[in-house]
């Protein structure tokens, strides 16, 4: 039996971890013959644009767990009802003799494998689908957390962290609006109150997608900072307004705060550092996150990168053992000393569901977190990655 | 004797290594009893505002040397030549038996130190000032880098490697424009070229605001770009056209982008954004690499943080011996291995200079760098320091 790989979606520090995960286990796996990849997702399987993986050292695993972004490449597609698509995509299945695909990615990919997994069963075939998580937005249900949230949340963690010092030299109130991924979860927005400690108030107001964004009371909060402090107010890109707008596209702040349409301005950042400076006379700026939160691999977390890696792992093991149509998830065990399990579930429960942070760990103000979420995440970031360096630079591996 | 130090001008990840080496210094040295810090840099000592650092344990200067950000507090005030102004700093020197100031910046503060010397002399006093060296912008005369230089660029030049990564990933034509830090200095937009290794091409353009930015000649640079490669654009926020304005205030470049008032729109790397996908239709994104670049302390250079140490080390050394209106200078003996000596010059051969890159480091197209460049700056990045940790936090001390 042959087993094929393909990484779909957004990018992220450990989504190679997951693929080096599945090619060791697939290594280790006497019943594997060959391992495969996809080369830009399901898209790759089309193409029929698909490369051998078998011969993997034990180096280049190493750096393929270190390297961020997709090392297959990647694409959006999802697939539709049309048969054709599902037809095409078996017969490549059926050239390369696999047994066993393995889909990486958040939730549209969860929805691909679902619906590869449904066509299998309705053809007869016995080949096995497992979808295998991944997503900085850790918006996947069923799973305490997915794969590539932890090292994005601790790449914010330590961002505000070290912003809030960089913006308090100056004795002068100042405000930094810090915008953070996330257009429904604000899972890694809330990441930036895992920065605090004991020595470092990094942000005190945080201001996700699933509360409404009010901006009467979120200025009033904001003329509440004591003067000679900067905390930095970490906003998430998808936060809306009462009327369910996005902030970017809401006219009642737009009118509140400037004049301009919104096409000239930049985002919700931006949209919130002129809402304060108008009306506050505070000196604001916004700093965008970017993408560098899902890439940035120099300062992974060590945990992700093990469960990721595990989670791949684990995926071929099941496979292997006649599992199909599940997604591996995480159930944590405890939080302290943190201990997971890794268990299969159907990906029909999961496709298709966005899981945004609940009541419980969102403050009653709407503005905030609460220990709930920190007793979460708090583990999610640590470890730090004994990573491979030459001449000051993370290695990289390229296909 | 005692002696005081104070922190000016923008932070660093390494600002604080210096004044690790100076509590270090004063620790030692059998002629130093008291060490004492100015908060706000010289506004602390007008302001009186003085704090005692004689008791720092090894402890607190191990996380003293990894904080990023001023410790002390920082100021942008530059002396002028009313000299009220020196008779007030004099006599909190006196106040508090100074022997010795040093003062931790760039520019400015070499500026500053440098009045503080000429004063102390033509007034007689015995006192010995000395600036220690400090800037991300790598800008400072004389001195072959500043401490602050290879942990910005270090930054730099793995941020642009992991975003060249994650850009890749769909298989079609774009580009990432990344703005840095530098106004008039491009040294640390040249680094991103430093991202590059045999495995990795993470940007084959660079615009310094050394050269005249060609509108004509960048488009046509970047239209030469191969398809399915998607390199980094590194762009200097200072990068100015042919009539010395900066890009962001040039009405040439206005109309050839786009018609809005530049008021509305982001900063050079947006209008540059624009300039492409207006031009060349190929799909665009800006990022700005922000103060993340001088504060992200977890992915220092070791060997700038050690160097930087040493400057304010061997500063307390040559201070104590009777030197005064110096800098600490780093004097470069081999390229490979390297090899440095630190030597005190004189603050008035340095003052009020900006170090430029130079022609050697800069292509003939003015749009990249030079083997020079490389050889001098892939020396600066070296190094993972041994950082600690806390539950995936680096730690931090503040005052």
């Amino acid at each position: 039996m042959n087993i094929l790989v393909g990484q779909s979606g957004g990018p992220t520090a450990v989504i190679n971890s997951t693929l080096a995960g599945i090619i060791a286990g697939g290594i280790k796996s006497p019943k594997i013959e060959r391992i495969f990849g996809a080369v830009g997702g399901i898209e790759g399987v089309f193409q029929n644009d698909i490369i051998e993986l078998t011969g993997f050292s034990s180096a280049k695993l190493a750096l393929l767990k270190q390297t961020p972004s997709s090392f297959l490449g990647s694409c959006r597609r999802k697939l539709g009802d049309e048969e054709e698509a599902y037809i095409k995509i078996f017969e490549i299945f059926k050239k390369y003799d696999i047994g066993c695909f393995f889909y990486i990615g958040g939730n549209d990919s969860m929805d691909t494998a679902d619906k590869l997994n449904r066509f299998a069963r309705k053809i007869g075939s016995e080949i096995r689908i497992c979808g295998v998580p991944k997503t900085i937005d850790n918006d996947l249900a069923v799973t305490d957390h997915s794969p590539g949230y932890g090292s994005a949340a601790k790449f914010v963690a330590n961002a505000v962290r070290s912003l809030a010092l960089d913006t308090a030299v100056y004795n002068m109130k100042s405000v930094v609006v810090l915008e953070i991924m996330g257009r429904n979860a604000g899972w890694l927005t809330a990441a930036a109150a895992l920065g605090n400690d004991s020595d470092v108030l990094a942000t005190d107001i945080i201001c996700l997608p699933e509360r409404a964004f009010d901006p009467d009371k979120f200025l009033e909060k904001v003329s509440n900072i004591e003067s000679g402090t900067a905390p930095i107010i970490a906003v998430s890109e998808g936060i809306k307004d009462r009327f369910g707008n996005y902030l970017g596209e809401s006219p009642s702040l737009r009118q509140k705060s400037d004049g301009f349409s919104h096409a000239a301005l930049g985002g919700v950042g931006r949209r919130i550092e002129n809402l304060i400076s108008e009306n506050l006379g505070i000196k604001t700026r916004t700093i965008e996150l970017s993408t560098l939160q899902r890439c940035y691999a120099q300062c992974a977390s060590e945990r992700d990168i093990c469960e990721a890696f595990d989670a791949g792992f684990e995926s071929v093991r099941l496979a292997e053992n006649g599992e199909s149509g599940f997604m591996p998830c995480f159930k944590r065990i405890f939080d302290n000393p943190y201990k997971i399990e890794i268990i299969p579930r159907p990906l029909s429960e999961i496709a298709n569901y966005e899981k945004t942070v609940p009541d419980n760990m969102i403050t009653a103000d709407g503005m905030g977190v609460t220990q709930d979420f920190i007793t979460y995440g708090s583990p999610l970031i640590c470890g730090e990655p004994n990573h491979i360096y030459e001449n000051g630079l993370l290695k990289f591996i390229k296909r």
